[in-house]
């Protein structure tokens, strides 16, 4: 089985770190390839980040079916261009807030999204939203770092910190990290906070590969059904459904 | 005050309806500018194609800023960009899909949606829920014509028809139009009808008119803060955000 | 185009101040009148008030009908006797914190409303519900003034303090003033608070101002249909629907 | 104990009947008293009848404090000025459409109310909604048929056809009477279609009996607390709050 | 009328205080029977004690129809096995949180419910939740006392603090006491606090009493059909419907 | 890892059937053990069975905790027993119904369930609406087929046809199978529909085994905390916490 895993934004240092994590966790049999966009914003930080990033997403699925992979994961926490994505692929496509939020309800009564930026929390309550598990959301808090300052050392105590205040002030029982750059502390958050932490890029590798493993593929039935063909213009020309 | 209308797609005679009744229902004093990017898919009908055309759409916008607009009607039911539009703009932006459920909702205790083509009818289901409309959607229902064909003389009826059928099987008491290409239809369906006929092109118009005259601008407070200065790349690379 | 504005509480004070407001923000072809019933409270803070306010309101609906006025605005911030209103006349009727919420939704992600007394913040919270406006509807504030001394001095300091916590505790990026005695103070309110000030009365105003010059007008299908004739007894015999 | 039941609208056949319908359902030591407002309505259908009825409702309320009733039954199915009333009353107040909807919640995993004319039905849902009773509550039918002629003979079958494709169609196990008319039919349908069926009349005298029984009275902390003194003006400046 | 009320725990001294209120509130003419099951836990602090009461409750329900019971209560409030026991009863079943939170949302515009252990509160959020009730939830507090040490008298106080907070902080007009062993301090509490405090044993008592005063048995169609005949197997095969 | 698969049904044939699925779709290096209770009843069709049912399914999961299992599928439906179980375990615990649902959300924009009998389709609905999948719920539909006879050969084209209407009557895009006795019709009917179909039992494989593979545990903050150690009475004393 082929997954591909797709870091919408061009930072290439968080791609590498994201296919590492993936490889980790993929299963025997399981053959993960980490990619970005060769266009659009090195970090996704808003609504016009995101809408930006989608074409080169949508690039990569389209170079992807291609290629005949598997099922995809889109490894950015605010999950841009989902339905467009589904309307391409024949295989599952799952975005990594929405694969980290389902595993998140399975295994606590609650959980609290800790992410980077406040300006970007609204957009993961409208996911919890529109994937059903706003009733599990206990909370969306913000530590207030940029997406590409999160390799920094002082990172994680930070993180650290607003997760435990997550578990108390929110009732929380498990975290979901807000943002697919995270992924490395993971490991970490969980055994200082005593309770599961869930990382979406991993999380998503599995819930496609389980996916792929029981046959499932995107139903081209209703809103998923393939673009109808048509010739786009100008820039994005090169688009066009065929 | 300054209007502009921007038809996502990138089909010049459906700008031209479009702008013909912008003016037609503009108050005096207030000038509206219709305008379709340029690049980008030539219709709207699907998640894909909505994807798509939100980088176009948001170019305009940008250079609706430097032009100083006042605000702006996003021209397709699909309301795309919607968000993203608001990080740009100083003024209010508004979606014909947002305006035309808004008005429907105080003129009649119930309305249904009548669009082109069924695979669409989930975006509108999304949109009524997001702008808490969906206590007020009875019914989305599609005529299956393609967007470009609702010019053709064999539309008027069919969707008359339709319109009819949600009134008495919905429940419906008002119809919102779902695709900006229907605008000039609206008359004659709601006169055939005996129903009250909300186009959301006209009253996305009015709509901005009103939150102008009112002083209220775009809140730069949480999500639609302006889009953070960075560099993106490639193809896109003209649209970063300074 | 004629609009009635119909405070439904019997202070004249209070109206004039509505009307001179409701005249500055009219569009140039639009006449204004606002008037009080010549009978009930003189305030409204409870259901109690708001139910005897309901029968002047509704007389001078019926009045405007005769008058062949083009819509009206109900200019009391529980939006009292609204569906009864609609159910008289032809063209729309429209509640301040109806439209108020409305446009308030559309330049923020949510907003507070900031109201008189305590005990009328149920009510607000209601109507957000019946409106579909709950899901912006981040907070409801009271500064436990009572409606008639609102024009004192000291409230405007108030009234900008609690809109300023509304903005930081709630998060919220608007504010809806929640009575139509703040309407002098929305402009100094929002230039001190820095967001967007949504009052009501002018709210309402190029509402009903959009929807006439719309052609749209009450559906009669359904809940809003004309009160069916009827006689009735005592006190209020003089209001039968013929 | 003392029960006051109101019938909002004048007709005083139908305060007779259900008068005897509450005498017989009441415990020993309840004692009932059945009464309709000398002003108002001969019937209820609609939103403006409903806010017309009120004010007579109220002036019954008023009446039965003086005479310390224990708590009231509200005998119109609409449950006109249900809150207004909890601010003038100590002890309970409770609709007819309330307490059907409470016990036959209990009963059966959903209901449908079973009504007199098609433009009530809206009422009926939004009273579900504001009770917690939406998610019991299946369909709202309508028979077609005025209030003041449910006591005509052909009635009857008319209700049962109706309530017996309610159980059918809309997979409802228990049916609400949609009027206090239909409160001498209750036995009769229930016998016929083999479901249970819920008169709110009589259910409203048990609830409020219930409550009173309990020591419960309504709660004069926030929304139901007593009105403000003040002045009225005019028609109704004898139900001024003192 | 007889009504049997089943305590599911075990611990005899429990279900004699609720014996005693019952008793005391039931109408002339009721007959009131408390029980406990002769199996399973002493005390219900979690799903798991839960799941092992029902069976022992289900046994009393299935005698209580050999002796022709009319109606049931459950007496502990996560009125656990509601809708089997609801399978095997002709007459109504009712829990105690049931009866509770409906008459608290009759008197009172918000209620908050009190209860032992914090580990229960979400049980109580997810009954108000099937119940239609979470509207009127304003918050489920825990004073972290054990099920059984609730005769202690040191915990008055600490109840009535925390019900006073509830008042306060979470602007709730009453008070759903969330344990049967608190029966016996419902009055106490509601003269301290002022305010509305509803029991549920008391009130399931008279909800039942209503209901089967009104002639309204279990719907068997749909969800509460009787039990299908089969063999059970080993431990419960004396349970085996038949 | 290791994972239990508990059919809560005393059914030995039904539980092979399962066993050899779930082996069939384990990754390398995962074992199954697919069991049965050995008391209770032999199908689960109803809350009274399903009541009953959990006894035997929780003494499963305290034999797998002494086991060292690593996770915990329930392999009925109804997820009889989860969150009592989760209470129990150390590991994840999913419900079929539960991991079927959540996959169908992700690869369709809404799913139809096609279960047994229609008495249970409450059930259905109210787990969608426990695990947030309500709103993509579209319909619950029973083919009146009891769970012992899925196994005859006449079942499938009912199957196949009930699952057709789906599609085209609900708009469903996917089936979730509501039964776990239909595991080896899952491949048939896919290809017969040409749409996705998931059956929960190999889905709640998958789910578990992706849980462990990323370290996520049952939260024990909370409502899963482990049953506090009490001495339970008579028939069920040997499953007292300990």
């Amino acid at each position: 089985m082929r997954i591909k895993i797709i870091n919408p934004n061009t930072s290439s240092s968080m791609t590498e770190r994201i296919g590492l994590y993936a490889r980790r966790f993929a299963a025997p049999g399981t053959d993960t390839v980490a990619v970005s966009p060769d266009f659009g914003p090195p970090s996704i930080e808003g609504y016009y980040d995101e809408a930006l990033a989608v074409p080169g997403l949508l690039a990569e699925i389209r170079r992807g079916e291609a290629e005949q992979f598997d099922g995809y994961v889109i490894a950015c926490c605010g999950d841009p261009g989902l339905f467009a994505a589904r309307e391409l692929a024949r295989g599952p496509v799952v975005g990594i807030a929405e694969a980290a939020m389902h595993f998140a309800s399975v295994v606590a009564p609650g959980f609290s999204v800790v992410t980077t930026l406040a300006r970007t929390c609204g957009m993961a309550w409208h996911l919890a939203e529109i994937y059903g598990m706003k009733r599990f959301c206990r909370n969306v808090r913000a530590v207030e770092i940029p997406v590409l300052d999160l390799s920094d050392a002082k990172v994680a105590p930070l993180l650290i910190e607003e997760c435990r205040r997550a578990l108390i002030e929110d009732g929380a029982g498990a975290i979901v990290l807000g943002c697919a750059g995270m992924v490395d502390l993971c490991e970490t958050i969980s055994s200082e906070i005593g309770a599961p932490v869930v990382d979406g890029v991993t999380a998503a590798v599995k819930f496609v590969e389980s996916l792929v493993a029981l046959g499932l593929s995107t139903s081209k039935r209703g809103d998923y059904a393939s673009p109808l063909p048509k010739k786009y213009l100008g820039l994005l020309a090169g688009m066009s459904p065929t």
